[in-house]
């Protein structure tokens, strides 16, 4: 196989992920793409989407540029037409990874998976930590090795003040995200509100059904013939925050509960492994209540 | 490849399916099964279910029997097993055909594809007819040769006297299942109830997500990453009676309204082939507000 | 929900889809998209690969332009750019319909399903008319309507001069996309060549699994778990061509032979449907032995 | 949600698993279901399968029966019948796990995932030990706790000698099942054969598709659209022994040998474990150069 052309090159070049979005107008692609070659760079990747409802443009860049560009000199040549578009963008180095804490409870299979797919170099990520309301030793079944872990149990009279707690490890920590992996907990409007964006749920149902508790017993009493899952940025408003990533699995009525369950277990975790993946990738740009997920 | 073992004694043989279910206890395999036997049958396929929750046992069974021996007569000698298991259960030649009554509305993709079907031989039935709140030419584009075809025109005011209508084609063609096909009219409580068991609706969403009107509209505006299409029993509860089945196709951001449509016209026209396949082979077996589907 | 942006201004706007390839190197997408707006153009849609690979460089830009802007003016303003990266590239107006000849022979499914999408305009194709080595009769349950027809049985001795008429058939009827929808008939390697990226064919096993005669069988035989189908571009390297779309469905040792043959039926239908749609769209760009294809 | 009606009999009654096959012919059903019946036992699953091909059948019974019936008396009621119908079968308490040798190289997903699904009760096994050709420090980032380890360094000249260490693992062990999970050892054809239906393989392509080593480079080459991992009984005859489990992905263009190999890693530890748990499960028979699953 035929050596990659960039490979020589590549030692001295920087990798820049650029996401932006604005109202769509003429002339976007043409002023950033201009940008970025008058600054050296050398586009890898770009996808763009125009929402033709909403009159809004999004789009994500991936570009190469000489080693002596920094991060910081790129978001300068950059800004003045990001100011002229009005645009909200983000700009980061490719190989900066983000800092991310899991947070867990009980059921620990989203907890095992994401490890095993950060150990394997799957995801883009540090591991800020680990919180859950349950022991570390809950998880002696798993290398948890050195990594950070926080044991903060909740109750209904403690729950603010365990809010605090959690909200003094994210700024401690200065986590960029934080992935909710079978939680179980309702986080309050309050922090739902504040880490808008930078949160992930997987709920254990195909949203819009079966909301809620129980899910799968839900599905079960319903006698659907597909179950799924579903992982989504965290709003106050339960359930109903903007959709990243869903799955579903076949089952019949041989399938117990319990079987639900256990098929359940294998789709929230690929589900959730996909999403907090196109996040940490800079893939998912929110679009009001829903979500654009440029594929990779 | 060698030749089927049975090819030449099929031709003296009689094919039967039994349905049949009842509160579950030990022996009824055993007592069905020893009867067919003592009948000169040969069981070609038995699948079984015995729900651990409800308690209640429910089996398919195909047999071949002698040709001398008559639906009548197999039902005689079966009558006995069946009155000690207080079974509810049918007994039909395998070869005999079920008369479908297709109703239809505007869109005629579920149409085109069961008729598409019956001329391969997919479906064992006979259709009865097709009934339309649209005028037959309508569907000048579609084959419909000689089929019966009522023209029963719908509004508020009318809806009464036009389901009596309905009710006198159900009657004189003896039609043993009703297939709404995209027929976008909602019956009333008194039909549903008669048709019991024995109509089928294709609903455009995966549900019980997005019951109702417009479960596209509603689907591209959730943001869902996977839309669906169910087809289940008819009952006076609207988009609650027993799913039958169910499938689904990826979406993404890039899918506006109109291509939700087109791909759901693929989803829901297989969805409700396959749901009137198995209810035409005597697969599906209804379980409270759920059913059994037999596999084939 | 609001009115598309595009509205107003869409009536006086005309929608190009341009494709290109060329060697990647800095600076093309800046030149494109440059041009395009100076030319009084709005990208609406742009998707681009950089095979890192091959070294090469694959774009597909849809954009409006004033409607006075012919595409003649257009594929003018761009051929200096066109030149500087020594590009492959094709400029058309959205529109424009390519002309479509669908060769089929005994089994009339795909042609069925191609039928039903055109008339429901799923595919921007005109029908430039219907090639089979049966009479037209053998159609008589399909509405082909005033469609041209054309009968051309073919024999061992025959092949050559049939492949003539075959020629004369696509040269006067203007085809610019050759559909082999269950044709049956292994084209010459002469004629393979000379529609090279411009001839469909869909081939019943998902490939390179099955290749040649009765694949279901040999599917059967091997007890496979999937079945599968492949679009593909027709090469004189039989059932070697690149692949445009596959798809599985699940089967089991339930499944005989001929109930492979009708699933496969259904995945033959919808992945050479979705083959043609996307040739149709400009979404299918050759990459030597493989192809790019842009999602919808 | 009512209570399981057998909940409070389950307690005295014991749980047997009942494998069969023979050549077909009228009678089994009921002269099976007799015996178990007359065992006092009541059948709480059956499935069958007729192949009208090969004119054999295949059965799978679950079956309850009071505590005082022991396998060996079991056993003892059911031969007479096993015998007059000539077949091959097991039968086993239900409770009583297979113990299994889980063969291992440098890849480690699998055997990961394997133990996860091990200890969160998926699957009814007792792991007799791990083997591999690597040492134990390897897979210092999984819990492997005390289970026994068996380091076996292999070379060509030591092929041999290696083999019959590996024997001498699997007797002394009193192994059931050996899982070569991404083992990336072909075994000699006299181990094969020994093995022949108690050793499972996963090959990390759709077989028969991409046969050999580096599928994933093979099918990248070929720009196929789905890539797919298949879990078959091991033979003398490399990637042609009786497939049990296969699935697949969507790839596309964009998907590297990296990206390929990224996706394949979770299609083949589920594709894995499916067969894992349905020959532990009892649901897999041999059909000559097939399988019969019958599904959970």
């Amino acid at each position: 196989m035929p050596q990659n052309r960039f490979s020589e090159l590549d030692r001295e070049m920087r990798s820049f992920v650029l996401t932006a979005h604005c109202v769509d107008r003429p002339g976007i692609v043409s002023a950033l793409s201009t940008t970025i070659f008058n600054l050296g760079g050398d586009i890898q990747d770009l996808q763009q989407f125009g929402d033709t409802i909403t009159g809004k443009y999004f789009n994500r860049i991936v570009f190469k540029a000489p080693a002596n560009v920094s991060v910081d000199s790129a978001k300068g040549a950059l800004a003045p037409v990001m100011e002229r578009f009005d645009m909200d963008w983000t700009l980061r180095d490719q190989t900066q990874h983000s800092k991310v804490l899991i947070l867990v409870s009980r059921f620990d299979h989203c907890l095992v998976d994401l490890l095993y797919r950060w150990r394997a170099g799957e995801l883009a990520m540090d591991i800020a930590g680990i919180v859950s309301n349950y022991p570390r030793e809950t998880y002696s079944n798993l290398m948890l090795g050195d990594l950070p872990f926080w044991h903060l149990p909740i109750t209904k009279e403690t729950k603010r003040e365990q809010e605090q707690q959690l909200r003094g490890v994210i700024e401690e920590t200065g986590t960029d995200l934080v992935v909710l992996a079978r939680y179980m907990q309702v986080l309050s409007d309050e922090l739902a509100t504040d880490l808008y964006g930078r949160c992930i749920n997987i709920h254990h149902s195909f949203l819009p059904g079966f909301k809620g508790a129980k899910p799968y017993h839900q599905a079960f009493d319903r006698g659907v013939k597909l179950i799924g899952a579903t992982a989504h940025y965290v709003t106050g408003d339960l359930d109903e925050g903007p959709i990243i990533e869903q799955d579903v699995e076949r089952v019949t009525h041989l399938d117990t509960p319990d079987g639900l369950v256990r098929k359940g277990r294998d789709i929230e975790r690929r589900v959730l492994a996909r999403a907090v993946r196109y996040h940490l990738d800079g893939r998912v740009l929110l679009n009001d209540k829903k979500t654009v997920v440029f594929p990779e």
